[in-house]
């Protein structure tokens, strides 16, 4: 099996290192990452700047592992499938993220935009997150959890373009209670901001590291997450509300 | 009617000025834009820097529009809705973005994340684009087709959360034939990226201007975009695949 393995952490970010030994397992993996971190850059893309590219090995010094990109997670996966890889990789790999990216965080992740990137190309993309609290993370456990969720959803022979968010709770917490498919909490967050003035009078204001979401609904992934579920959404790229499409299709609607 | 009016091209492109004079003929309009262009910024936001603000006025050199956030187009929303304005808005309008933002390209946009941004907050939220060929864009004549969308949109009475991808095509390629209610076309795009070398050795890559969508679905925004309709889509940001989910459910998974 050949496995594309990217991130939005960068290349050298232990989570995605560690989950590269568990794929290993599986087949060859070729990483194609961002140079730095890239959090929360959403499925940005860059049009207006050139995307450097420079090979990376490992620790022995002569074995290749991949490619950095001094870009986004988006511009990782069009790289690879366009014109680094050699071949189409049968599976596309996006992790292992430090942080769940649950709930509406789907929306401003990296790591799922990438998984996104590579569905568009109709390939299977499966994003995997490692919960935190109090930014301890104990990767190579949820690295071994990550290989066995993957191998499950790739046994289950997914149509081409298939897309999948995997995300792991806090292992500190007690042990994992299981696995559960739900689909995304859509419930608010609650956030803040600390505005201050800079010392020529201007006023800017940093995000409080206080995301919440308050209230899941039942049933959804921030929900089994917080329980200490692994939990598996299936993603499509398709946001059209169908519901009110068909409510407003139904109207006339005019030019004047 | 409070009006929100943001976008991802920057708060000094024209779109958004000729846009926030048609939406005065339907309210007050408070400006929260982004300082600099953020096209293709997707949803991405601003966690780890400061996002500096500054008011600013219109060309009568009295008049005030608005802030500028040294940001993104979703930290623009996040800031407006909840440290900037004294009230908050009744809609949320994202634009008019130069350049269309139909099919897959809806996932990249700037423009759309901040009404995504909005909808998060439970806000009736409308993103417009124009689409151009060859650079040209004439923002008057679209901006008055906005304003016309927009107030038949906002007469159905959308229910909190609402909301809509807007797309104007081409003025120059003929009358506009109508306004169609369509979903987003998800058919793939083809791309290319040009390679070359820096006088330094390291490979590098520009993407290519050619990012075309050769095989649209029947039916969808980006084949009626380009027989030249006003394409309006309602969206929704829950991303779960609800046909895959169910399948999976009824699947055993195993930790070890």
């Amino acid at each position: 099996m050949r496995i594309l393995l990217t991130n939005d952490d960068g290349i050298y970010a232990p989570g995605l290192r560690v989950l590269r030994q568990e794929l290993l397992k599986l087949g060859t993996v070729t990483v194609v990452a961002p140079a730095t971190e890239q959090s929360a850059a959403g499925h940005s893309v860059t049009l207006l700047n050139p995307l450097l590219i420079s090979e990376v090995l490992d620790d022995d010094g002569h074995t290749f592992i991949g490619w950095a990109v001094e870009g986004r997670p988006a511009d990782c996966v069009k790289l690879a499938l366009l014109e680094l890889l050699p071949e189409r990789p049968d599976v596309i790999i996006s992790g292992l993220n430090a942080g769940s990216n649950a709930g509406i965080n789907v929306l401003y992740s990296g790591t799922v935009a990438a998984a996104i990137e590579g569905a568009f190309y109709g390939h299977t993309a499966i994003a995997v997150s490692l919960e935190y609290d109090k930014k301890i993370y104990d990767f190579p456990t949820a690295a071994r959890y990550a290989r066995k969720v993957i191998e499950q959803i790739l046994a289950c022979n997914p149509p081409p373009g298939s897309l999948f968010n995997v995300n792991i709770p806090v292992l500190e917490r007690g042990p994992i209670k299981g696995i559960k498919v739900l689909p995304q909490n859509i419930s608010p967050y609650t956030e803040k901001f600390d505005r201050r003035v800079n010392p020529r009078g201007r006023t800017y204001f940093w995000a409080s590291p206080e995301f919440l979401c308050p209230d899941p609904h039942p049933g959804t992934d921030v929900e089994a997450l917080a329980e200490g579920y692994i939990t598996i959404t299936p993603l499509k790229f398709d946001l059209t509300d169908h519901t009110r499409l068909a409510e407003l299709q139904r109207r006339e609607w005019h030019l004047e």
